[in-house]
């Protein structure tokens, strides 16, 4: 299967980016949950394409429809009554004759060509199908859900753009807080720093001027998530959420903590020293991402994800015509992001929830 | 759960450091499988302790003892017969005393606390229980046998040390063929440029000489893997990979072609144009790791994981008494790798092999 | 989680009786596959109510919407294109009022007491919520895909109500064929005796006269299916199907061959002897239901499945005021089939399509 | 997968009839549990062979080591650590020469022929292989877990031999309790009524006289098993434990409460009157077996379980020669129990104790 996550949940998402629509079901939500859709709203609207420059002109509302479980309140606001619950969002303003020319021509570094070797003939890749970004309008669907979820736990979580071609942003503080949090989601590029935020734009217009794209980090932080949760081996929270983390389309890296730069350090250099604070024990650092053995010590969830460049650009790029085996050239149009890892940041924080829900609910420990 | 891993395979790791026995059980096997003993033996003793300067001087030949799955010639070769396999190695040489003083003061970066946090005072964590490196000679069975699996079908996986501390060694070229792996398997560390590996010694045997450790990094590729395997979203290759690998001790990041690099990059930088060679279709560079979308483009897969430095050492470092609640000091006696990462080469090779074996054989691709 | 089934396929029921829809996705279709929408709304209509006398007067046409997974050709018809599925089907013709009093005074056998239990103030159960027979609509949109798929490869899946009450309907030869299948269809209810389908009328219109319900049983053949299929212990044919027509609402017993019958026999007299012919191995006898130690032994599988009477029931009932705990009485109005078997039997060919496709599917022998 | 159950617990069944040993591993048990051996070895006698006349002579004391899991205190009892557990029980006492002729002559309704077709020349079926009901073992030893630790809880399973060919026991009362299951396991065939105790026994040495085998029924009743647990549709108890029970060799039906006796009552005869009893709501009757849409009710759980007649009988039956595909004749020796469901009794216990203990301990209940 393809699409589906999740243990105590299973979260599985459909549609194709331009089919009639696109959408989740979500089995295994606690009965009694509240969800707050004005605030749904804001959070879908972060990672909606058509808000500025630096995103595709593709301009759609993601206003998620809920078919099946919850009921409605008459303010409109939802509560899961522990039925499967099934959100809907109507494509529109699809140009689809921007991509007749790709069935034959694969463009580079997509996945035109590896969805034609394993669907064949029969493939939908208009739009880019369902490997499309926009499959990512329902993933924050169910992600602002289990975020709520999770706020309402005293667990936030949040994002930022840490670094897009040469800019860098700062780095997190040792006990990132609330405020943070929302400081950084006023800004687009969501940054700590607003000077970086500022050389972003300027780093991304620039690409987009020479008709190309640049990649990005995002670095995402999980505060008040709770101590002993997680296991040895292969349902360590790493597992859990590199899993779900590569499942975000462009996602080729995911690293906890110093993650690759542990490499060149020393043991002495990369440990976290233990402390008594408050009655509690704490580490001096976070080295370890908040994670030890594979289940969390109590420190904030610390972690790091690679986001290439749009392989979609408008420069001319090498191909092979798959009718004739020739190699022949191609130059994309249609209206695509110059920097990807702009919108990401809201994506990360909801495949994150999304993991960390069923992590916490497969212990009982939400 | 926390030591079970596959879909098609249902692999289920078993034991603690010091326990009666470690061991495998692997369900979903095909029937008729040759498993050639003295070549597992070989892959095996890769990973084994005491064999060098480099690594603990616990001494164990690591024979596994296969109680179920399979029947024997008079060889002593062995064929899977189609029912779950079972193989177990038995403990021996054990200082358990060495670490009677890490129940009550948890050793920094290590399990120790967050196993006293998940499981209490029922916890078995003498030798590091079950979170101990030596429950990946039982992951090296199962991936020893997928490994025999795949190259039967002309698909060879070969890792290679990349980096220890300030030691780099080259990448791997575009296409790595056998006799490159097998040259590289023939050094202690497994190196590409011989003299990287004489580096490497150099600075591990430093870190050892200062009572301190040093990080690596494990490149690995995969050559002959069938195109068109994998799939959009949560099961893609990336996905299941990145599960498996950070299911591996000290694993703390996982990335794919040009990774984290990516973030600095143009598209243009990054994407790998199409050409059309031998009558296929194959990419002038790999800079996407052999996977576009979640499925293999039929380039060999590329992908490097972060080992951290082993978090035991033996210079003094700052800890909190369980009992008291007061911090104090702690110097690690007992057999520890200076660096993970030596031994950590067959250990990826291994769970890449289950990981790959288990997607294949999901898609009825083996 | 409660509504979701299948390994290779991930099928995914949501929906609640008054909602605003029910609906299925489908994860892990092959691509390719046609889908005869005139066909699928031929084998809907057969469980639809409102059809006759003998079911609920809720009249509802039960046209299910294709969201994602599939392209549509000129005529309508749809193929599908590898990505998950998602059918819906609109609600309306819902008298939520009838259901007002269940709150608090839960019908006798119903789900009404234990939703209460399980989800507390935040359930919906209007009309029965999720737990209604009205779900076993996208079952069949989910099962009716299954069986063109198994029809294209030889296997055919057919039921007949081979009991209602005190009448019997013949039981079916050694070797049912696509005649006898069809002729049963053509029945309401469907039985291989057309006299039996004519008493069945007259039991069931009988309990209807005295304000109350009966019971039967639906018995099922699925010839052409593969030999080998399955495997020992808890992946046999056996756990599969019971595991799914378990999942049917009002089902209470599966048994397979002889079933229960087998406890008052001798092994000569339950045992299948093996014969030669046409150059294949098949048994004189079918006691086993063509399945023996969990696999297909190449004869026609065969098993029954015991339907409750309808708990809903217009007779008056003793019940308990869950807000007073004063013991009440009931009587239910509402529009209730006095008969569910009479609308099981597509609802259990549905479902065994939905196992076995998931189970040809796992082993690749679709 | 064939041979793993189970969704908070991992439970892998693994060996050979005439292989080196037979096994169990368990992932997902909670630390802290204490294991009674004594108690365990004494559940696992009540299923051991060599008992009795009515079982094969086959003698072994199936007493098994704990390789992993647990920490064993100064009187030998375990107490699992949180860790996967794996037991372990070698084989002996085996004649393979009993079986060499079965290869070529499949016996009627056994699994030699279907393994023949589904593992070919590599399967090992020397005594039934893995199908052999030697596997419950491994399955009374993780079941005799679960069930100490269901007691604890108070939760009591206890079962009884209800039927054997023409001799009926007493059905369970409507509220069973630990007096009952005690006295019934004094007795062997475990019945609730002495004399028909004494009838059953004649009954299998007659057919054993015969050199025949016979049928029986075995009936499970769960005490003290808490309300709201389970699911609608496929995570239902009754889909959970027919997928568990199913497992059981030579298992060929399951109903719960009235089961198949349903189909020919009235829902005013099926359905269950609520009714106020001690501060909580109870049925006046248990048809349901103490489960609606899926979920308890927190009446007593009742099923009942068919097993057929022991397919090898001394007796002269048609088989077809594999290598010839000549119709020829088989007359089986070797040690067979004359009435499986004999010893089926202590192995539906345990198999209800771990689909059981997984539902609860996925719900969160243990």
């Amino acid at each position: 299967m393809s699409s589906n996550i999740g243990n105590a949940l299973n979260i599985s998402v459909f549609g194709q980016s331009h089919g009639k629509a696109i959408g989740v079901t979500i089995d295994g939500l606690p009965a009694g949950e509240h969800i707050d859709v004005n605030e749904l709203q804001a959070f879908l609207d972060r990672r909606r394409p058509g808000t500025s420059e630096l995103t595709t002109a593709r301009n759609e509302t993601d206003c998620p429809d809920f078919l099946a479980g919850v009921t409605e309140d008459e303010d409109g606001n939802l509560t899961t009554c522990g039925f499967p619950l099934a959100a809907v969002i109507k494509n529109k303003d699809q140009h689809s004759s921007d991509y007749s020319e790709l069935l034959t021509k694969p463009r580079p570094s997509h996945a035109d060509y590896t969805a034609f070797l394993k669907y064949g003939e029969a493939r939908d890749m208009r739009g880019g199908g369902h490997f499309s970004g926009r499959l990512t309008a329902p993933l924050c669907v169910a992600g602002g859900i289990c975020l709520q979820m999770l706020e309402r736990r005293g667990i936030l979580i949040g994002a930022h753009l840490e670094r897009v071609g040469e800019v860098q942003d700062e780095p997190f503080p040792l006990y990132p807080d609330k405020a943070l949090f929302e400081d950084i989601r006023s800004r687009n590029p969501a940054t700590i720093d607003p000077s970086a935020s500022l050389k972003m734009i300027d780093e991304i217009t620039n690409a987009k001027f020479d008709n190309d794209s640049v990649g990005g980090i995002v670095e995402c932080a999980v505060t008040g998530f709770p101590a002993g949760v997680g296991g040895p081996l292969f349902d360590g929270i790493e597992s859990e959420l590199a899993k779900a983390l590569f499942g975000i389309p462009a996602v080729k890296g995911v690293e906890f903590g110093n993650g690759f730069t542990c490499a060149e350090l020393r043991g002495s250099q990369n440990n976290d020293a233990f402390i008594a604070e408050d009655g509690t024990v704490k580490t001096e650092t976070n080295r370890s991402g908040g994670i030890q053995g594979g289940i969390s010590n109590g420190m904030p969830l610390l972690f790091r994800v690679a986001v290439k460049p749009t392989p979609s650009i408008a420069k001319t790029q090498k191909t092979v015509d798959l009718e004739t085996m020739e190699e022949t050239e191609l130059s994309i149009h249609g209206r695509h992001d110059p920097c990807i890892a702009v919108r990401a940041v809201p994506v990360v924080e909801a495949v994150a929830a999304i993991a960390l829900t069923d992590l916490l609910l497969s212990e009982n420990k939400l």
